[in-house]
């Protein structure tokens, strides 16, 4: 069976390798990848700048839905034939975050997900409801469930409040989709017209371009009374906290969920304590959060925007897409026929 | 200026009295009324068997939307021609939940709104948003507070849970439509084929009637997969409770709002117990609970459901049709031209 | 290696069983038990009356403290020699409750931990600190872990509230260690002088003797000013309630932790209502309960309270001490040497 | 009666006014101060950098414990004796944070309490139990509160939980204070020895001196084997939160409280990501924090911790014992007899 490996730590890097098929024990389950999703996080992995790998040649990517073929002995809940997908933190079921290097996570610190066959155990997949397709399935682990995690936290937004997304990422189209499930007001931002108008019919209520109005988190704040809004999923980092701040209302919370760039302004002590708002890290999301989020999407009938499905063969491409930050919604990878 | 009184403690002695018009003092307001809405607490109140008036000959009706007429010294926050909606407990803002008797409500131990003016502190009203009209913010300080509280409460309903609402009374009717616009599932009951149309118009998923099924609890259970509700929002009482508690998820919860009824075979603990259920008392909701509710309701674009609005020279009409039990959705009495 | 098994659904089929050594598999741990302690559980399921065993010949006993003889493939966070605590529920970790009979649990339908080894998945357990000896470590999983849950939940106790405990059970008296320790002030009832003593050395602020004064709601009401205690560990099922339910206050939670007793007088509809009090259902906790649960206890210095220490070949006497209803504090049977 | 305004914006500027007795309208109580309490807000808002005042010659201070001497028309609920807590924000009664400037504060946009009769609205006040005197009850309105907001909010601290606290300022102490009665272990620093003592007299179980190890983030750090502590009371400001978000766990939370400097080291985005903590600001707190953080004071028996009192004729010397930051707990002045 093959799987993808980064023989060097760049995309050229990236190898398919023959190896041998897993065998499941007790407890675990033998899983045939039928989709990936990549997340910016597979491409910082790659420089290693901010998040550095912790293993060398190690199969990347977090994220797959699957079908169970073998089960390990004592294993009653799951039998062949099952659709699941894969927990983001293998480990982490419940209780308090925390930290990456801490609990590990697939193509950090352990093979991911880049292969034709992986053994797991039954704790770290979740089902897959019928209505959602493998490809589906796949964009789930990681992005929908920090877009889950960012619009639910310890209170879940809801009708009379507003979010603000910033831009097309997988992230930022999950929270738009999620946070207008729950009733309420998503004000969406991006540089694209093109972009603005499917953000738009995904029930965006304002879409500001972020070009044209660089000052965009007063833009925010006019467009609700003057107040702020009560969430921002956070997604740029150190490029757009100081208009985060600016846009967040004195009760709000800045979510921040992870960064598409590495550079920006510093912040003052005096911008967070006049801004009132709270910011809160997320790490993805625990067990719980997984199970939520599938159950969420499958009821509410969120169809996951997948920007493009590159074939196995195509991994690079896939990649390559990602980094070119031109897509809208997911990037996946079929893996299996 | 004119109030009803209830001279004696029935319809009957509902009477017109001409009264001298109030005087603002400091950090008050003079309203005009414009509507109320009526509750089965308006009638409860009258028969004094469950719930005991704690004054006598007192103006009856806890729900109103007024206009500001005049301010006292101080109040540089409201001035005339404000519109308002009233609170139910004048002097529950926040905290910790509190007894009615503790706290007092209008129509309860102080004369209510069924009155053409009235004077209170500016703290006892919040205000009612442009998209709203006068017979619709009266709806809301009773029973879209109380649905609010129950769709909410420690965790919001929302995607991929299922919420249960008992009939089609004005806080059964609310809760329908929050749990929808927060993106939850809901099955509603009703025991007639004409109000289940009008319930599936709301947005129910399901509608069971349960004269057809008196065990529709079960039904409820098989609905969801056998897995039960995450909310009942509890507006029957007693001869409700024990099917509530077939229908529920271990995990859910049951919100105690009231009772329509005050006969109904005892619980036994066992029953509390194997549920696994955590049952919720409401007490309508404080001050922010109503700011809250208006907002959502007004920025939701949820349009209360009004069954029949009423001529202030209607009132006993529009008591004697909350009675009938034929409504759906809130009974309205137009105060001001 | 020797377990105990119920040949027959009596205290006089509990036998010991010579029985092949269990080995590890990947991500498991072989476990030496150190010692067990009893709940009331064990014996409701041999009576079966209210909790039925999924099984027949099982080994009984839910909790265990033990040390890690050897790990299987893959383990690298444990190694021989690591002192742990057992999960009540081997596969609930977190995310929202769940049914026992949904989700398992030792004793019920998978063999228990009164056995000499036990080889259970690595997700299993979780580490007991130095401060704990085993016979202490293995009095948490069950009765700690649910008296834990019940003093916090979704709002830990504290200074300023008050804590209502019901007798000198293992919950009952963790529950009142846990409550002081947090700063609330704590009421405990019991029938005996003697123990009221030991309540008092413990902390219990006041103590009521419930054979004296039969309507104790009342007493503990009265005790609060009138108003109530924050919160009810109610332990005791039917036979408790109303009373319970008399003296919580109005925005109070009682917690239904189990029940001592099989009947009791039923409950009405308003007698829930008009407490206004919250009811919630517990069912132990999950993994993330068990660690907080533990930590606290090493980290506050909290000395759970033995009754008596059993010898592994007294295990029938232990049962039968339990049953006796005598002891103050937890049972426990000293598996290893 | 006599009142202190500040005639210019320095204290130069304090001055002793004679003004009329104000008069009580309905609903409205006419207090006679007992005590007040300073806070270096009061300093802040004289130099008028960071916090700017928004009228001039006011009557400063927001803090004040009084005697009710007469009640208006419809006051039920008090009478004259009874002794009373004022709140920091006047008409902030629950519901979601606000910022000062939308809600408005004594000493900052309305006359504050350094004077002899006030007259507040019945609610703008809280009883202050027998337990405590008034110099002890006058500390309480925005440092206590402040303190308990910090140590609670959405999830309150307990035993397993490490809280760190900054030097010796009345909010840092009362934090110790309660944490330490919620059954949390405290780390706090000093620069001074004899304050280091006294620290660990009121149960600090760990004091650090920021001036010896200018990394103190890392050593709270190690004191906590490596995981960081759970909360932190960050009273410092620009010049300390780069070492807070050092010393604060993954899971953990840095509560902004305020600040005592004005310049410090930028932050970088990448410093509040990896620390994985959230920030809380937090604006003092509303009337039910006041309630709940008065009556946790008084039946958990926590003593105020008074540096000094300053008689009436001396409030300018109380000021500049403040300015000086030599004090240990709170600056009283005593207004009345």
């Amino acid at each position: 069976m093959h799987s993808y490996r980064f023989d060097s730590p760049s995309l050229d890097g990236l190898r398919l390798h023959d190896e041998p098929m897993p065998v499941p024990q007790r407890g675990e389950l033998l899983l045939r990848v039928h989709a990936v999703s990549l997340n910016y996080r597979d491409l910082a992995l790659i420089n290693g700048r901010i998040l550095k790998p912790a293993m060398a040649n190690g199969i990347p990517v977090s994220d797959a839905s699957a079908e169970v073929v073998e089960v390990g002995e004592d294993v009653d809940d799951f039998r062949p034939g099952d659709r699941v997908v894969s927990l983001f933190h293998p480990r982490w079921f419940g209780g308090r975050k925390v930290a990456e290097r801490a609990i590990g996570s697939y193509g950090y610190n352990r093979d991911g997900w880049l292969t034709a066959f992986k053994v797991v155990s039954r704790e770290a997949v979740v089902r897959l409801p019928d209505g959602l397709s493998h490809e589906q399935g796949a964009t789930l682990p990681c992005a929908a469930v920090t877009a889950w995690n960012s619009v639910n936290g310890q209170l879940p937004v809801g009708p009379g409040q507003t979010v603000l997304t910033l831009g097309t990422g997988g992230v930022s189209v999950f929270a738009l989709q999620y946070a207008k499930a729950m009733g309420a007001r998503v004000i969406a931002t991006t540089s694209c017209a093109d972009k603005a108008q499917r953000l738009r019919a995904l029930g965006a209520d304002e879409v500001i371009n972020y070009r044209d109005t660089p000052d965009w988190g007063l833009m925010v704040r006019e467009l609700t009374g003057g107040q702020g809004v009560d969430r921002v999923v956070e997604v740029g980092g150190p490029a757009t906290l100081k208009q985060s701040l600016r846009a967040v209302a004195f009760h709000g919370e800045v979510v921040l969920v992870g960064f598409l760039g590495e550079t920006g302004a510093p912040l003052d002590y005096f911008d967070l304590m006049g801004a009132g708002a709270s910011l809160r890290s997320t790490n993805v999301g625990d067990r719980s959060l997984l199970e939520a989020c599938v159950q969420a999407t499958a009821q509410g009938q969120i169809a996951p925007v997948i920007d493009q499905v590159f074939g196995f063969a195509e991994a690079r491409a896939a990649f390559e897409h990602l980094r070119s930050g031109t897509h809208f919604g997911k990037v996946v990878i079929r893996v299996a026929g």
